[in-house]
């Protein structure tokens, strides 16, 4: 090894899912959502002009982060965007958690929160899901540096009540309290309400699933004012223009459109509750997913080979070769069509000889 | 102060040039390129699909770092790409400066090095430039932990011979040494091909400049596969995707024109040689910048007075009100028609009564 090399920060880095090259799959691994955009999103594209490329974005991202405010019912200065909710979370935790204490989430959960931690340095312990693969809201009022839950739970589906969230926040009143609603929209309800009576709570929010824009890169972040101010002086310290000229447009158009998402969440949420009882018939089970994937494990066929079999045959799931959830996969919800063809290969597979 | 807020990363934000929203200014406060950018970034855009924004994009975005690969004629394992030019060098600030010993830059230098010094808590000394605001490099053939060298440097533009920087380098083989070249397409000779014999060299590129492409957020870095690995490692453990769809398509679109890319780049040069007689007959003197902006100062009126009389007319030019630079005002390289006003504007200013 080189001498410079002493100097480097070594990490492990996340895995994101597959993104497969061939178009030709059904890809139901990434949580993806299956419809498109809000129409004002093209139309936002197709509007960029070149000076919108040639010169700098606006740094404040102000047209979006108004637009958010106005749906949230905030003021503007307690709106946080970033380059996807990872950016928003990885600055975050480079931000809130600088303590001594272990910052705490739970040991199955959004796979990217330890490895932030490790990347900047930050003690965590991770309390056990109970048995159901619930949170235990008596595991987060012990003495901690921070805590971060994802609401609905990743990969689980499984939601945990505003009541709960409120009781962690009100008893953790020296940390930071992320909550990470990536998957909120999909029949949760979101504990943005609280930002104005618990200073300490940031909420966390993405265009990647609900909107349909995994591919403009914008995450979003409630909190108070004082909150904000610190994540966007970190935000200042580490890269002045993040979303670019597309991102700004795109998202704006998206978040005007409250009719069109509402419509296309209620879709995912149809399908979801159509194909449940068809996935029990095939003998899997699985929790009350609130969000847009199921969680689920077979009665006897394990988890690797369900996955590799549908791998070959161009469906997509997603398969976490990690304790306890060795036996699970999570299963975007695609369009009808798409689960039709995946449960179909399923019986197939499951149900002949 | 409440509690949670002892865990908080202080710092003191990068301040960004002022962009105004009065489009009707004539803007040469942040180096912006006055020339649109290549055609096929806007048909890029415009073929935009909702397919490319539903879905995540290319993690490895992997066309872009094909294009700028074969452009430059390496590997596409030895480059780097990010969200503009200041997310890379906030990732290599992170993985490469972990030591005790302080990275070193100039006094007088892009204003960012010591903001993401701060953020990550690097120690760092900053060897002062000579009276002809000239970098030495005997200065950085001390024990250090990493040295930063932007090359032209700013906001002065002026620029290290190669042999100056090849000497820097191999005196540092156990640190490493990024380069900064935003500016250098505007005459400057890049130390790229140095990356095959010095693998602790980082050199680091902007498509907010010579490619007219600020409003997208793209930046690369080259260096040795082994230095791009580690690099790559810290963004995966920080953000899985970060150029989303727009800029993939547009940056790529960009990195196969060279003959505009070309033809842009001289024009700017050609304005800048163009002017600079000029701006010395009104009292002006400046080094002999390489980029696409002059450093300037006035030999009897102060500098603060000239840029505030500037903006009062919606002409924005940039001044740092900092210790050795506070008579100086930098002033980005127009078309030539925003030059004449300018011109025209300060023979008015000062050559009246």
């Amino acid at each position: 090894m080189s001498n410079w090399e002493n100097l480097v920060r070594k990490v492990v880095p996340y895995t994101p899912g597959e993104q497969p090259k061939n178009t030709n799959v059904i890809k139901l691994n990434t949580n993806e959502n299956p419809y498109p955009p809000a129409p004002g999103v093209r139309e936002a594209l197709q509007a960029l002009s070149e000076d919108d490329v040639r010169r700098y974005p606006d740094p404040t991202i102000g047209r979006l982060v108004s637009a958010l405010a106005e749906r949230a019912g905030v003021r503007p200065e307690q709106v946080f965007v970033g380059v996807g909710s990872d950016d928003v979370l990885a600055m975050a935790f480079l931000t809130f958690f600088n303590g001594e204490e272990p910052v705490l989430f739970p040991d199955i959960t959004y796979s990217f929160y330890d490895v932030w931690a490790d990347l900047f340095r930050i003690p965590y312990r991770c309390p056990a899901l109970n048995d159901a693969l619930q949170i235990d809201p008596a595991d987060y009022l012990c003495s901690n540096g921070g805590i971060v839950l994802a609401n609905p739970n990743a990969p689980t589906g499984l939601l945990l009540e505003t009541e709960s969230i409120e009781k962690i926040v009100a008893a953790n009143p020296d940390v930071v309290v992320i909550v990470d609603e990536a998957y909120i929209d999909f029949g949760g309800t979101s504990v943005l309400p609280l930002i104005d009576r618990y200073e300490n709570l940031l909420v966390v929010q993405t265009f990647s699933k609900s909107r349909s824009m995994a591919g403009m890169r914008i995450g979003c972040a409630y909190g108070s004012e004082k909150l904000i101010r610190y994540l966007l002086d970190a935000k200042y310290s580490f890269n002045s223009y993040t979303l670019n000229a597309a991102a700004i447009a795109a998202g704006t158009a998206s978040a005007a459109d409250e009719a069109y998402f509402a419509e296309t969440v209620k879709k995912v949420m149809a399908t979801r509750e159509r194909v449940k009882p068809l996935f029990a018939e095939l003998g899997f089970s699985f929790g009350d997913s609130m969000s847009n994937f199921l969680f689920v494990k077979h009665d006897h066929v394990p988890a690797k080979e369900i996955f590799t079999r549908l791998r070959e045959n161009n469906i997509f799931v997603r398969y976490f070769n990690k304790p306890r959830i060795d036996q699970y996969l999570r299963i975007t919800i695609g369009t009808d069509r798409e689960m039709d063809i995946l449960l179909a290969f399923l019986r197939d597979m499951l149900c002949k000889g």
